[in-house]
Protein backbone atom coordinates (compact mmCIF):
# COMPACT_ATOMS: atom_id res chain seq x y z
CA UNK A 1 0.00 0.00 0.00
CA UNK A 2 1.03 3.65 -0.71
CA UNK A 3 3.03 5.71 1.93
CA UNK A 4 3.24 9.53 2.35
CA UNK A 5 4.99 11.10 4.90
CA UNK A 6 2.51 13.52 6.68
CA UNK A 7 3.81 17.33 8.41
CA UNK A 8 1.77 17.27 11.69
CA UNK A 9 -0.04 20.06 11.00
CA UNK A 10 -2.08 17.82 8.51
CA UNK A 11 -3.14 14.96 10.77
CA UNK A 12 -5.24 15.05 13.16
CA UNK A 13 -6.99 12.62 15.62
CA UNK A 14 -9.55 11.15 13.34
CA UNK A 15 -8.50 12.79 9.98
CA UNK A 16 -5.34 13.44 7.29
CA UNK A 17 -4.43 15.53 4.54
CA UNK A 18 -2.01 15.67 1.87
CA UNK A 19 -1.12 18.56 0.05
CA UNK A 20 1.42 19.20 -3.15
CA UNK A 21 3.29 16.69 -4.49
CA UNK A 22 2.05 13.40 -2.61
CA UNK A 23 -1.61 14.28 -3.43
CA UNK A 24 -0.50 14.89 -7.12
CA UNK A 25 1.32 11.54 -6.85
CA UNK A 26 -1.60 9.65 -5.15
CA UNK A 27 -4.51 11.69 -7.33
CA UNK A 28 -2.80 11.49 -10.46
CA UNK A 29 -0.25 8.87 -10.60
CA UNK A 30 -1.96 6.42 -8.55
CA UNK A 31 -5.45 7.50 -9.71
CA UNK A 32 -6.59 7.33 -6.22
CA UNK A 33 -10.62 7.71 -6.03
CA UNK A 34 -12.85 7.90 -2.46
CA UNK A 35 -13.19 4.81 -0.31
CA UNK A 36 -9.16 3.63 -1.19
CA UNK A 37 -6.54 3.47 1.49
CA UNK A 38 -3.28 4.62 1.98
CA UNK A 39 -0.66 4.78 4.62
CA UNK A 40 0.15 7.97 6.41
CA UNK A 41 2.97 8.62 8.76
CA UNK A 42 3.75 11.54 10.40
CA UNK A 43 7.38 10.73 11.05
CA UNK A 44 7.99 10.31 14.68
CA UNK A 45 6.57 6.85 14.67
CA UNK A 46 3.10 6.68 14.36
CA UNK A 47 1.69 5.12 10.98
CA UNK A 48 -1.98 5.41 10.09
CA UNK A 49 -4.24 3.73 7.58
CA UNK A 50 -6.22 6.06 6.11
CA UNK A 51 -9.75 6.00 3.90
CA UNK A 52 -10.12 8.55 0.69
CA UNK A 53 -13.14 10.70 1.02
CA UNK A 54 -11.92 13.59 -1.32
CA UNK A 55 -9.89 14.16 -4.17
CA UNK A 56 -8.72 17.49 -5.54
CA UNK A 57 -5.87 18.17 -7.81
CA UNK A 58 -3.80 19.55 -4.68
CA UNK A 59 -5.94 18.20 -1.71
CA UNK A 60 -6.38 14.28 -0.92
CA UNK A 61 -8.56 14.36 2.08
CA UNK A 62 -9.00 10.84 4.30
CA UNK A 63 -10.75 9.61 7.19
CA UNK A 64 -8.09 7.63 9.82
CA UNK A 65 -9.48 4.36 9.95
CA UNK A 66 -6.87 2.73 12.22
CA UNK A 67 -3.80 3.78 14.29
CA UNK A 68 -0.87 0.84 13.01
CA UNK A 69 1.85 -0.40 15.40
CA UNK A 70 5.18 0.79 13.81
CA UNK A 71 7.08 -2.46 13.29
CA UNK A 72 10.28 -1.24 11.14
CA UNK A 73 11.88 0.53 13.18
CA UNK A 74 15.16 -0.95 15.30
CA UNK A 75 14.67 -1.26 19.35
CA UNK A 76 18.72 0.22 19.52
CA UNK A 77 18.44 3.79 17.93
CA UNK A 78 21.42 4.71 16.24
CA UNK A 79 22.43 7.91 15.18
CA UNK A 80 24.98 7.78 12.42
CA UNK A 81 27.95 10.47 13.37
CA UNK A 82 29.74 10.65 9.41
CA UNK A 83 32.79 12.66 8.72
CA UNK A 84 32.33 14.80 5.23
CA UNK A 85 33.26 13.05 2.52
CA UNK A 86 34.09 13.98 -1.36
CA UNK A 87 31.63 13.33 -3.69
CA UNK A 88 27.92 12.73 -3.23
CA UNK A 89 29.37 9.97 -0.37
CA UNK A 90 27.25 11.42 2.21
CA UNK A 91 24.37 11.11 0.16
CA UNK A 92 24.83 7.43 -0.17
CA UNK A 93 25.13 7.22 3.69
CA UNK A 94 21.96 8.76 4.57
CA UNK A 95 20.11 6.91 1.62
CA UNK A 96 21.57 3.98 2.75
CA UNK A 97 21.36 4.13 6.47
CA UNK A 98 18.31 5.27 6.73
CA UNK A 99 17.25 1.76 4.95
CA UNK A 100 18.89 0.18 7.81
CA UNK A 101 17.33 1.37 10.44
CA UNK A 102 19.51 5.04 11.33
CA UNK A 103 17.37 7.33 13.65
CA UNK A 104 19.94 10.38 12.55
CA UNK A 105 22.52 11.39 11.03
CA UNK A 106 25.55 14.29 12.21
CA UNK A 107 27.83 15.14 9.91
CA UNK A 108 30.89 16.27 11.25
CA UNK A 109 34.52 17.71 10.42
CA UNK A 110 37.68 15.82 11.60
CA UNK A 111 41.23 16.71 10.82
CA UNK A 112 41.44 14.33 7.51
CA UNK A 113 38.41 15.70 6.19
CA UNK A 114 39.91 16.78 2.95
CA UNK A 115 36.35 18.55 1.35
CA UNK A 116 36.18 22.37 2.07
CA UNK A 117 33.44 23.54 4.23
CA UNK A 118 31.34 26.02 2.75
CA UNK A 119 28.94 27.54 5.03
CA UNK A 120 26.97 29.44 2.60
CA UNK A 121 25.68 26.13 0.67
CA UNK A 122 25.08 24.99 4.20
CA UNK A 123 21.14 25.04 4.06
CA UNK A 124 20.70 24.06 0.34
CA UNK A 125 22.77 20.93 1.02
CA UNK A 126 21.36 20.11 4.00
CA UNK A 127 17.50 20.74 2.57
CA UNK A 128 18.89 17.90 0.08
CA UNK A 129 20.38 15.75 2.89
CA UNK A 130 16.90 15.79 4.35
CA UNK A 131 14.84 15.26 0.84
CA UNK A 132 17.12 12.19 0.80
CA UNK A 133 16.59 10.76 4.47
CA UNK A 134 12.53 11.46 3.30
CA UNK A 135 12.30 9.56 0.38
CA UNK A 136 14.58 6.72 1.53
CA UNK A 137 12.56 5.93 4.72
CA UNK A 138 9.41 6.42 2.58
CA UNK A 139 10.51 3.90 0.46
CA UNK A 140 12.14 1.23 3.21
CA UNK A 141 8.74 1.71 4.82
CA UNK A 142 10.22 3.18 7.84
CA UNK A 143 7.60 5.28 10.21
CA UNK A 144 10.50 7.69 11.13
CA UNK A 145 12.54 10.46 8.93
CA UNK A 146 15.57 10.24 10.45
CA UNK A 147 16.91 14.03 11.25
CA UNK A 148 19.98 15.76 9.51
CA UNK A 149 21.60 17.53 12.27
CA UNK A 150 23.98 20.31 10.50
CA UNK A 151 27.30 19.87 10.18
CA UNK A 152 29.35 20.11 13.61
CA UNK A 153 32.84 20.69 14.49
CA UNK A 154 35.08 17.66 16.27
CA UNK A 155 35.03 19.35 19.61
CA UNK A 156 31.07 19.74 19.74
CA UNK A 157 30.34 16.14 18.27
CA UNK A 158 33.12 15.25 21.63
CA UNK A 159 30.91 17.09 23.63
CA UNK A 160 27.52 15.17 22.34
CA UNK A 161 28.95 11.68 23.71
CA UNK A 162 27.53 12.37 26.82
CA UNK A 163 23.84 12.16 25.09
CA UNK A 164 24.56 8.58 24.64
CA UNK A 165 24.16 5.09 25.96
CA UNK A 166 27.22 3.92 24.08
CA UNK A 167 29.70 5.55 21.03
CA UNK A 168 31.06 3.04 18.75
CA UNK A 169 34.02 4.93 17.24
CA UNK A 170 35.10 3.31 13.59
CA UNK A 171 38.91 2.80 13.87
CA UNK A 172 40.82 0.75 11.02
CA UNK A 173 43.77 0.06 13.12
CA UNK A 174 41.26 -1.84 15.38
CA UNK A 175 39.95 -3.83 12.33
CA UNK A 176 43.66 -5.04 12.32
CA UNK A 177 44.27 -6.93 15.28
CA UNK A 178 40.33 -7.88 16.03
CA UNK A 179 38.53 -5.74 18.43
CA UNK A 180 35.92 -7.79 18.89
CA UNK A 181 32.42 -5.91 18.36
CA UNK A 182 30.38 -8.56 18.84
CA UNK A 183 31.96 -9.55 22.47
CA UNK A 184 31.72 -5.36 23.30
CA UNK A 185 28.07 -5.86 21.86
CA UNK A 186 27.29 -8.74 24.14
CA UNK A 187 27.88 -7.29 27.14
CA UNK A 188 25.75 -4.76 26.31
CA UNK A 189 22.48 -6.82 25.32
CA UNK A 190 21.69 -7.56 28.53
CA UNK A 191 21.64 -3.91 30.02
CA UNK A 192 19.78 -3.01 26.99
CA UNK A 193 17.10 -5.18 26.80
CA UNK A 194 15.01 -2.94 28.93
CA UNK A 195 15.59 0.12 27.20
CA UNK A 196 15.91 1.77 24.01
CA UNK A 197 19.77 2.64 23.90
CA UNK A 198 20.76 5.65 22.17
CA UNK A 199 23.83 4.50 20.40
CA UNK A 200 26.19 6.56 18.78
CA UNK A 201 28.54 5.35 15.32
CA UNK A 202 31.06 7.29 14.78
CA UNK A 203 32.67 7.12 11.26
CA UNK A 204 36.16 8.89 10.03
CA UNK A 205 36.79 10.54 6.19
CA UNK A 206 38.77 8.82 3.46
CA UNK A 207 41.77 8.89 5.02
CA UNK A 208 40.55 7.85 9.01
CA UNK A 209 40.98 9.25 12.46
CA UNK A 210 44.46 10.20 13.61
CA UNK A 211 45.73 8.77 16.60
CA UNK A 212 44.81 12.20 18.39
CA UNK A 213 41.35 11.94 17.93
CA UNK A 214 41.28 8.68 18.82
CA UNK A 215 42.60 8.98 21.84
CA UNK A 216 40.26 12.22 22.27
CA UNK A 217 37.27 10.17 21.57
CA UNK A 218 37.83 7.32 24.07
CA UNK A 219 38.40 10.02 26.84
CA UNK A 220 35.57 11.44 26.20
CA UNK A 221 33.56 8.00 26.59
CA UNK A 222 34.00 5.83 23.08
CA UNK A 223 34.79 2.24 22.68
CA UNK A 224 37.25 2.06 19.49
CA UNK A 225 35.63 -0.60 16.92
CA UNK A 226 37.09 -2.52 14.11
CA UNK A 227 34.43 -3.73 11.43
CA UNK A 228 35.92 -6.64 10.31
CA UNK A 229 39.44 -7.53 8.22
CA UNK A 230 39.12 -5.61 5.04
CA UNK A 231 39.69 -1.71 4.75
CA UNK A 232 35.83 -0.47 4.38
CA UNK A 233 35.51 3.26 2.35
CA UNK A 234 34.22 5.85 4.30
CA UNK A 235 30.65 5.19 2.44
CA UNK A 236 30.45 1.58 3.27
CA UNK A 237 30.81 1.80 7.39
CA UNK A 238 27.78 3.25 8.61
CA UNK A 239 25.56 0.42 6.59
CA UNK A 240 27.74 -2.14 7.75
CA UNK A 241 27.62 -1.32 11.28
CA UNK A 242 23.73 -0.41 10.93
CA UNK A 243 23.83 -4.48 9.91
CA UNK A 244 26.21 -5.54 12.65
CA UNK A 245 24.00 -3.67 15.62
CA UNK A 246 20.59 -4.87 14.02
CA UNK A 247 21.60 -8.43 13.93
CA UNK A 248 23.15 -8.22 17.66
CA UNK A 249 19.66 -6.43 18.59
CA UNK A 250 17.79 -9.17 17.97
CA UNK A 251 16.02 -7.97 14.95
CA UNK A 252 17.17 -11.08 13.02
CA UNK A 253 15.99 -13.25 15.75
CA UNK A 254 17.77 -16.09 17.34
CA UNK A 255 18.31 -14.53 20.82
CA UNK B 1 52.37 0.05 1.66
CA UNK B 2 50.98 0.23 -1.85
CA UNK B 3 49.36 -3.00 -2.99
CA UNK B 4 49.39 -4.79 -6.70
CA UNK B 5 46.86 -7.92 -8.26
CA UNK B 6 49.78 -9.43 -10.46
CA UNK B 7 48.40 -11.98 -13.30
CA UNK B 8 50.21 -15.06 -11.93
CA UNK B 9 52.72 -15.67 -15.18
CA UNK B 10 54.46 -12.49 -13.43
CA UNK B 11 54.66 -13.71 -10.30
CA UNK B 12 57.31 -16.45 -9.64
CA UNK B 13 59.16 -18.17 -6.47
CA UNK B 14 61.68 -15.78 -6.17
CA UNK B 15 60.61 -12.69 -7.98
CA UNK B 16 57.80 -10.45 -9.14
CA UNK B 17 56.89 -8.61 -12.30
CA UNK B 18 54.65 -5.15 -12.62
CA UNK B 19 53.83 -4.59 -15.91
CA UNK B 20 52.00 -1.63 -17.34
CA UNK B 21 49.79 0.44 -15.66
CA UNK B 22 50.89 -0.95 -11.94
CA UNK B 23 54.30 -0.30 -13.42
CA UNK B 24 53.43 3.26 -14.31
CA UNK B 25 51.93 4.26 -11.38
CA UNK B 26 54.69 2.96 -9.06
CA UNK B 27 57.77 4.56 -10.71
CA UNK B 28 55.70 7.62 -11.83
CA UNK B 29 53.17 8.45 -8.72
CA UNK B 30 54.54 6.50 -6.49
CA UNK B 31 58.34 8.02 -7.15
CA UNK B 32 59.27 3.91 -6.49
CA UNK B 33 62.74 3.77 -5.96
CA UNK B 34 65.41 0.53 -6.21
CA UNK B 35 65.22 -1.00 -2.50
CA UNK B 36 61.64 0.49 -1.85
CA UNK B 37 58.76 -2.32 -1.13
CA UNK B 38 55.29 -2.98 -2.16
CA UNK B 39 52.99 -5.82 -1.76
CA UNK B 40 52.41 -8.31 -4.44
CA UNK B 41 49.18 -10.28 -4.61
CA UNK B 42 48.11 -13.55 -6.87
CA UNK B 43 44.50 -12.44 -6.69
CA UNK B 44 44.43 -16.29 -5.13
CA UNK B 45 45.02 -15.48 -1.54
CA UNK B 46 48.93 -15.20 -1.80
CA UNK B 47 50.63 -12.08 -1.14
CA UNK B 48 54.09 -11.19 -0.93
CA UNK B 49 56.49 -8.56 0.15
CA UNK B 50 58.69 -7.38 -2.76
CA UNK B 51 61.63 -5.12 -2.72
CA UNK B 52 62.57 -3.25 -6.28
CA UNK B 53 65.49 -4.53 -7.88
CA UNK B 54 65.30 -2.19 -11.19
CA UNK B 55 62.33 0.34 -12.22
CA UNK B 56 61.90 0.99 -15.72
CA UNK B 57 59.09 3.02 -17.31
CA UNK B 58 56.66 0.34 -17.95
CA UNK B 59 58.22 -2.42 -16.09
CA UNK B 60 59.20 -2.83 -12.03
CA UNK B 61 61.37 -5.98 -11.45
CA UNK B 62 61.38 -7.10 -7.37
CA UNK B 63 62.56 -9.10 -5.19
CA UNK B 64 60.37 -11.24 -3.59
CA UNK B 65 61.64 -10.87 0.81
CA UNK B 66 58.99 -12.70 2.63
CA UNK B 67 55.53 -14.71 2.20
CA UNK B 68 52.56 -12.78 3.79
CA UNK B 69 49.69 -14.43 5.31
CA UNK B 70 46.69 -13.27 3.84
CA UNK B 71 44.53 -11.84 6.82
CA UNK B 72 41.55 -9.88 4.74
CA UNK B 73 39.63 -13.07 3.89
CA UNK B 74 36.17 -14.11 5.36
CA UNK B 75 36.07 -17.57 7.18
CA UNK B 76 33.18 -18.29 5.43
CA UNK B 77 33.22 -17.99 1.25
CA UNK B 78 30.90 -16.26 0.20
CA UNK B 79 29.14 -16.12 -3.64
CA UNK B 80 26.30 -13.32 -3.99
CA UNK B 81 23.81 -14.04 -6.73
CA UNK B 82 22.15 -10.86 -7.58
CA UNK B 83 19.78 -10.49 -9.84
CA UNK B 84 20.31 -7.75 -12.83
CA UNK B 85 19.03 -4.67 -11.63
CA UNK B 86 18.82 -1.01 -13.70
CA UNK B 87 21.01 1.03 -14.14
CA UNK B 88 24.41 1.01 -12.18
CA UNK B 89 23.02 -1.15 -9.59
CA UNK B 90 25.35 -4.36 -10.48
CA UNK B 91 28.38 -2.23 -10.08
CA UNK B 92 27.47 -0.82 -6.54
CA UNK B 93 26.21 -4.37 -5.69
CA UNK B 94 30.68 -5.66 -6.83
CA UNK B 95 32.19 -2.54 -5.45
CA UNK B 96 30.78 -2.84 -1.93
CA UNK B 97 30.37 -6.73 -1.54
CA UNK B 98 33.95 -6.84 -2.84
CA UNK B 99 34.96 -4.34 -0.37
CA UNK B 100 32.68 -7.01 2.43
CA UNK B 101 34.21 -9.53 1.44
CA UNK B 102 32.39 -11.76 -1.48
CA UNK B 103 34.49 -14.73 -3.15
CA UNK B 104 32.44 -14.74 -6.28
CA UNK B 105 29.44 -12.75 -7.93
CA UNK B 106 26.39 -14.63 -9.98
CA UNK B 107 24.62 -12.26 -11.83
CA UNK B 108 21.04 -13.91 -13.05
CA UNK B 109 17.79 -13.15 -14.42
CA UNK B 110 14.22 -13.85 -12.80
CA UNK B 111 10.72 -13.48 -13.23
CA UNK B 112 10.79 -9.97 -12.39
CA UNK B 113 13.93 -8.50 -14.10
CA UNK B 114 13.14 -5.72 -15.28
CA UNK B 115 16.04 -4.70 -17.42
CA UNK B 116 16.58 -5.84 -21.14
CA UNK B 117 19.43 -8.47 -21.13
CA UNK B 118 21.50 -7.87 -23.98
CA UNK B 119 23.98 -10.94 -24.92
CA UNK B 120 26.21 -8.75 -27.58
CA UNK B 121 27.11 -6.16 -24.63
CA UNK B 122 27.97 -8.49 -22.03
CA UNK B 123 31.71 -9.14 -22.91
CA UNK B 124 32.42 -5.75 -22.44
CA UNK B 125 29.73 -5.48 -18.97
CA UNK B 126 31.82 -8.17 -17.76
CA UNK B 127 34.86 -6.50 -18.30
CA UNK B 128 33.65 -3.65 -16.60
CA UNK B 129 32.60 -5.65 -13.52
CA UNK B 130 35.88 -7.50 -13.48
CA UNK B 131 37.50 -3.92 -13.19
CA UNK B 132 35.62 -2.87 -10.58
CA UNK B 133 36.39 -6.10 -8.08
CA UNK B 134 39.69 -5.87 -8.84
CA UNK B 135 39.97 -2.02 -8.02
CA UNK B 136 37.52 -2.85 -4.56
CA UNK B 137 39.91 -5.78 -3.73
CA UNK B 138 42.95 -3.40 -4.10
CA UNK B 139 41.08 -0.93 -2.12
CA UNK B 140 40.32 -2.85 0.81
CA UNK B 141 42.97 -5.08 0.57
CA UNK B 142 42.07 -8.06 -0.31
CA UNK B 143 44.42 -10.71 -1.72
CA UNK B 144 41.72 -12.44 -3.72
CA UNK B 145 39.76 -10.30 -6.66
CA UNK B 146 36.11 -12.67 -6.48
CA UNK B 147 35.30 -14.05 -10.00
CA UNK B 148 32.65 -12.55 -11.74
CA UNK B 149 30.60 -15.40 -13.36
CA UNK B 150 28.83 -15.30 -17.05
CA UNK B 151 25.07 -14.02 -16.45
CA UNK B 152 23.09 -17.61 -15.53
CA UNK B 153 19.36 -17.96 -15.96
CA UNK B 154 16.88 -18.68 -13.10
CA UNK B 155 16.75 -22.17 -14.21
CA UNK B 156 21.25 -22.84 -14.27
CA UNK B 157 21.19 -21.15 -11.12
CA UNK B 158 19.08 -23.64 -8.92
CA UNK B 159 21.23 -26.32 -10.50
CA UNK B 160 24.56 -24.62 -8.92
CA UNK B 161 22.70 -25.31 -5.74
CA UNK B 162 24.30 -28.50 -5.38
CA UNK B 163 27.70 -26.68 -4.96
CA UNK B 164 27.39 -24.90 -1.77
CA UNK B 165 26.49 -25.83 1.96
CA UNK B 166 24.51 -22.92 2.55
CA UNK B 167 21.65 -21.28 0.17
CA UNK B 168 20.23 -17.99 1.87
CA UNK B 169 17.47 -17.03 -0.43
CA UNK B 170 16.26 -13.24 0.59
CA UNK B 171 13.22 -12.96 1.12
CA UNK B 172 10.96 -10.01 1.61
CA UNK B 173 7.94 -11.88 3.22
CA UNK B 174 10.05 -13.22 5.98
CA UNK B 175 11.86 -10.12 6.83
CA UNK B 176 7.93 -8.71 8.15
CA UNK B 177 7.47 -11.51 10.17
CA UNK B 178 11.08 -12.00 11.23
CA UNK B 179 12.38 -15.27 10.19
CA UNK B 180 15.34 -15.35 12.19
CA UNK B 181 18.50 -15.49 9.96
CA UNK B 182 20.34 -15.29 13.47
CA UNK B 183 19.02 -18.37 14.95
CA UNK B 184 19.36 -20.51 11.33
CA UNK B 185 23.21 -19.24 11.33
CA UNK B 186 24.18 -20.10 15.07
CA UNK B 187 22.91 -23.61 14.12
CA UNK B 188 25.72 -23.36 11.34
CA UNK B 189 28.14 -22.03 12.90
CA UNK B 190 29.36 -25.39 14.56
CA UNK B 191 28.87 -27.30 11.72
CA UNK B 192 30.45 -25.02 9.97
CA UNK B 193 33.54 -24.39 12.51
CA UNK B 194 36.36 -27.04 11.04
CA UNK B 195 35.26 -26.34 7.18
CA UNK B 196 35.46 -22.93 5.20
CA UNK B 197 31.76 -23.05 4.12
CA UNK B 198 30.85 -22.46 0.84
CA UNK B 199 27.64 -20.38 1.06
CA UNK B 200 25.72 -18.82 -1.74
CA UNK B 201 23.17 -15.29 -1.00
CA UNK B 202 20.39 -15.11 -3.35
CA UNK B 203 19.36 -11.69 -3.58
CA UNK B 204 15.88 -10.48 -6.46
CA UNK B 205 15.78 -7.73 -8.52
CA UNK B 206 13.75 -4.22 -7.66
CA UNK B 207 10.55 -6.36 -7.61
CA UNK B 208 11.88 -9.27 -5.33
CA UNK B 209 11.03 -12.80 -6.10
CA UNK B 210 7.59 -14.26 -6.94
CA UNK B 211 6.30 -16.71 -4.68
CA UNK B 212 7.23 -19.59 -7.60
CA UNK B 213 10.83 -18.74 -7.21
CA UNK B 214 10.53 -18.64 -3.26
CA UNK B 215 8.71 -22.22 -3.91
CA UNK B 216 11.48 -23.65 -6.85
CA UNK B 217 14.31 -22.59 -4.31
CA UNK B 218 13.11 -24.49 -1.22
CA UNK B 219 12.83 -27.35 -2.61
CA UNK B 220 16.87 -26.47 -4.74
CA UNK B 221 18.05 -26.52 -1.12
CA UNK B 222 17.75 -22.83 0.09
CA UNK B 223 16.47 -21.40 2.92
CA UNK B 224 14.51 -18.24 3.14
CA UNK B 225 15.43 -15.13 4.97
CA UNK B 226 14.78 -12.21 6.11
CA UNK B 227 17.16 -9.37 6.52
CA UNK B 228 15.23 -7.10 9.04
CA UNK B 229 11.83 -5.06 9.53
CA UNK B 230 12.51 -2.77 6.84
CA UNK B 231 12.51 -2.45 2.73
CA UNK B 232 16.24 -2.67 1.75
CA UNK B 233 16.89 -1.77 -2.18
CA UNK B 234 18.27 -4.82 -4.41
CA UNK B 235 21.44 -3.11 -4.58
CA UNK B 236 21.68 -2.97 -0.29
CA UNK B 237 21.30 -6.35 0.46
CA UNK B 238 23.98 -8.11 -0.41
CA UNK B 239 26.46 -5.63 1.56
CA UNK B 240 23.74 -6.15 4.26
CA UNK B 241 23.86 -9.92 4.29
CA UNK B 242 27.26 -9.61 4.19
CA UNK B 243 28.32 -7.68 7.38
CA UNK B 244 25.71 -10.48 9.31
CA UNK B 245 27.71 -13.34 8.07
CA UNK B 246 31.11 -11.55 9.07
CA UNK B 247 29.48 -10.74 12.70
CA UNK B 248 28.33 -14.79 12.53
CA UNK B 249 31.17 -15.96 11.44
CA UNK B 250 33.48 -14.81 14.34
CA UNK B 251 34.94 -12.25 12.33
CA UNK B 252 34.10 -8.97 14.79
CA UNK B 253 35.23 -11.39 18.10
CA UNK B 254 33.37 -12.49 20.53
CA UNK B 255 32.70 -16.36 19.63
Amino acid sequence: MQRYFVPPAQMEEYSVVLEGDDARHLAAVMRAKPGDCFIACDGNGQDVLAQIITVDKDRVRAEITERLIAQAEMAWKVTVAQSLAKGDKLEIVIQKGTEAGAIAFQPFLSQRTVVQYDERKEAKRLERWRKIAKEAAEQSHRSVIPGIKTVSTWKSLLKQFTEYDLILFCYEEEGRVGSGLRALLSDYRTQFASINPRVLVVIGPEGGFTVQEAEAAVLAGAKLIGLGRRILRTETAALYALACLAYESGELGGI
